[in-house]
């Protein structure tokens, strides 16, 4: 019983306030890129906008900033009501997305429509080594985004499948810092990769596919 | 002609994605309160909710997270919208913020309305050395918030008079960061102390009063 309990037992996300979280993010996340992605971070207005608003920090922190609100002429900023462009909307309306939210190959069709390159990395195709490999590398160019989606009850945390940009990589302690966007809920963790990858390795009821990770980055810089 | 220029030539605010704004930030930024304001970012959804967002900001960094919007029920977040409780409403409409924003007055207004206690540092009424120290004094208590309210135009920036959260002080530069909300338009700026004791010392011609700061914290904590 002990070992069993041993073996679901979760290693806690590390959140950024407490000193631990705040040591690691002084040694591994303040950069350039990583400043650049919490310069946009926002809170989802719905609960179920976690990949819309994922996606709109990632877009104004790659400099991609229409379409714009009209509140904001004559300047720029991405948002997550203004991703659902006509295009977007026709993958799955403002409405039902409040319902249900998106899954990762929406989220991917999504960003193909507003012009960003796309990868998706579904986690069950990828190795662990390989995902984390394909994770630190992405964080690495100053010219793309890393959007995770995990299963938040693998990771002990409340809730079900989520999105979320990935800020940076710690490597003494293997572990990788999730920009929360349900600030309301969760501050930015630092969640360690055996963890991450567990949480990214399951079934979306939706498309009844495995989760994983969304690299975005501008169609012109796309390899 | 030069030595006027050289008068009114503006030490440029140096922005955080810059490498010396970096090294400020790892330096003077990386501590438990900064991380909790910025934790909170977020971008005005009007051009004149400046006041109201650095308030939101301020209220979720200090744990007070109500009023919160029906969409994030059963958690809890305060919002740049959810401040205008009927109170607040009845000191300046929705609408009318919309069209003209808040004062300094105005703000601290809304503050106490939402049960904080709220101290309004009229920039005239202080020298800057004491403005300094209470800026400083203020950042350094776990459980008080600054907004500073100044003149973009007497930093150099484009715009009016606005408000953002205060998040940290570099000794080594005499500078402080201002978190700005208008995220569209300006990253964080390290602003030097001289320069921002000049733009708070400026007149809001809607007021005829100088700008200043307004210092936040919970009823019970105030001193």
């Amino acid at each position: 019983m002990s070992s069993f309990a041993a073996c679901v037992a979760h290693a806690e996300p590390v959140y950024l306030p407490t000193p631990m979280g705040t040591e690691r993010f002084n040694r591994s996340a303040v950069n350039s890129s990583a400043l650049k992605i919490l310069r946009y971070a926002e809170t989802e207005r719905h609960q179920t906008f976690c990949g819309p608003t994922s996606l709109a920090i990632a877009m104004n922190s790659l400099g991609i900033n229409d379409p714009t609100p009209v509140s904001l002429y004559p300047y720029h900023l991405v948002t997550q009501d203004t991703v659902f462009t006509p295009a977007n909307l026709a993958i799955k309306s403002y409405e039902d997305v409040e319902k249900s939210g998106l899954t990762l190959d929406q989220l991917a069709q999504f960003s193909t429509n507003l012009t960003l390159s796309a990868s998706v990395l579904r986690a069950t195709d990828l190795s662990a080594e390989a995902m984390r490999t394909r994770l630190i590398a992405a964080l690495g160019q100053p010219d793309s985004r890393v959007i995770v989606n995990f299963s938040r009850a693998s990771l002990g945390q409340e809730g079900g499948g989520h999105f979320s940009p990935l800020v940076a990589y710690d490597p003494a302690s293997d572990s990788f810092l999730i920009l929360d966007v349900a600030r309301y809920k969760y501050p930015p963790a630092w969640v360690s990769f055996k963890e991450l990858d567990a949480s990214m390795r399951t079934t979306d009821p939706t498309s009844r596919l495995s989760r994983g990770a969304l690299i975005v980055a501008p169609a012109a810089a796309a390899k």
